[in-house]
């Protein structure tokens, strides 16, 4: 392609333009539509994607699922070849380390800590998770040096950690989150729900349902948000909540006095999985 | 294109390439393949071209050519994208400002001084010249941001001057200097030749079989370079040389008691028509 240009201005932003733009999606692998959805918008967004398949030791407790954790390669790569045919020209690169020690090299002792979000809602219930979310994160970034980040917004308490961590450290990565992608019941796509009886994932549609019922009840109105945790408290009588709770949406603070966004952060346990949703209101 | 990598060191060498190139070749239009080279080389160089054609009035003197210097943008982008046609999915961006307020602002007053060349060998001739061409090329750099930049050792001391700017200024431009090309007979190509009749095309092979017999007497050693002199000496009695000197080929100093590579510079005149010309020698 030969491009004409007869002006120093033209010129000028023409020349801005030809920066090489790399998005990064990382993963955990087993992908779904949500993933996926991340990888289509990188795409967008990007001249090169970079997309990571790493199973984190580090944000996995002693009692979680490390171990079992679905590990579907193959499969990912269907997914992301598929992905790619719709984006002629585009390049994606898949970062999916053999091992942990390519990510983590041996004696690997630095910790990226998040004390702000650490033992707070989700991180009260796994220690140190957080932690290692934002330890693997930093290493990835450091190795990638992405312009652009996609986090699903389902790990809500993870994308503020992410974008905490990278304004502290000053990182020049955007950190862009997207929109949770719903089956048609408007349970949130998680690789964790295949773990679900048919039963279960009926049941597991009190989660959203529950969400959307206390924000219908609030319905933008700041001065409700009293008698919602009224309701919020009667829906907690289930006992297969391991939370649901109203917070400041950038801080995650209890405290909703100054708030203009709040969030619903909730986690509904099902035999033994967890499953995570959220929704965020505005609120005046 | 899906690539997979399973190692941290493959994907930190995939990343570093991801890097943008960005080649530049400065010209004053009126393309031959001497340009030509200059363009395929910078495309086998780097991902897009910025390629400028603008007479630049500051490396014009009083008297010399500029009103009359040719101005063939059609069949300049002709030949650029015949060129383009070898170099699939390359981009070429071609600068042709219309107006020289483009690249000199109203009231620009800079001017890039480059002392150590700009008062010798050819800068005697053109008062001023390499002031202008530094001043231009500078300018453009600071438009374009390329990495790479081309010249044809042609105009072996606008070379030189380029690239002490640059070495001075500190930009980070890799300048590449590209052998001159000849038509068979040996005459190095240049705009400035459309205006030699059939007589003084004949005659201008003078020129350059002048520099090869002073090469083939020095024939790579030092110790000839005195009687070289002599040589050029009883060559520059025919009058139409404006100047042909042995010179240090990377100070331009008349000292060649430590160089290992000397330049040997010319200008036969045909007219009006100044023909440059100039021949590199290692010497030991």
């Amino acid at each position: 392609m030969v491009k004409l240009i007869r002006t120093t201005n033209e010129l000028i932003s023409c020349r801005d333009q030809e920066k090489e733009r790399i998005g990064f999606v990382p993963t955990m692998g087993n992908l779904h539509a949500g993933h996926i959805s991340l990888l289509e918008k990188a795409l967008r967004d990007n001249d090169v994607v970079y997309f990571s398949i790493f199973v984190n030791p580090k944000q996995f407790g002693p009692s979680d699922d490390f171990q079992k954790y679905p590990r579907t390669l193959e499969d990912d790569l269907e997914l992301i070849q598929k992905c790619n045919s719709n984006f002629e020209g585009k390049k994606i690169v898949v970062f999916a380390p053999e091992k942990p020690q390519e990510v983590f090299p041996l004696n690997y002792s630095q910790t990226v800590a998040v004390p702000t979000f650490n033992n707070i809602v989700e991180g009260r219930f796994r220690l140190n998770h957080f932690d290692g979310v934002a330890t693997v994160v930093y290493r990835l970034f450091e190795i990638v040096k992405p312009h652009n980040a996609y986090f699903g917004l389902k790990d809500y308490q993870q994308f503020l950690v992410i974008r905490q961590m990278v304004k502290d450290l000053a990182m020049p990565i955007e950190i862009i989150g997207m929109p949770i992608i719903r089956e048609t019941t408007g349970l949130a796509l998680s690789s964790r729900n295949q773990y679900l009886s048919t039963e279960q994932k009926q049941e597991a549609l009190n989660l959203y349902q529950s969400l959307l019922k206390i924000s219908n009840f609030i319905d933008g109105k700041k001065a409700k948000l009293a008698m919602a945790k009224k309701e919020i408290n009667t829906i907690l009588l289930d006992a297969k909540w391991n939370y649901l709770e109203m917070r400041d949406a950038e801080t995650m603070s209890e405290d909703l006095t100054k708030s203009s966004r709040i969030t619903l952060v909730a986690v509904y346990q099902l035999g033994s999985t967890r499953l995570l949703d959220n929704l965020q209101l505005e609120v005046k």
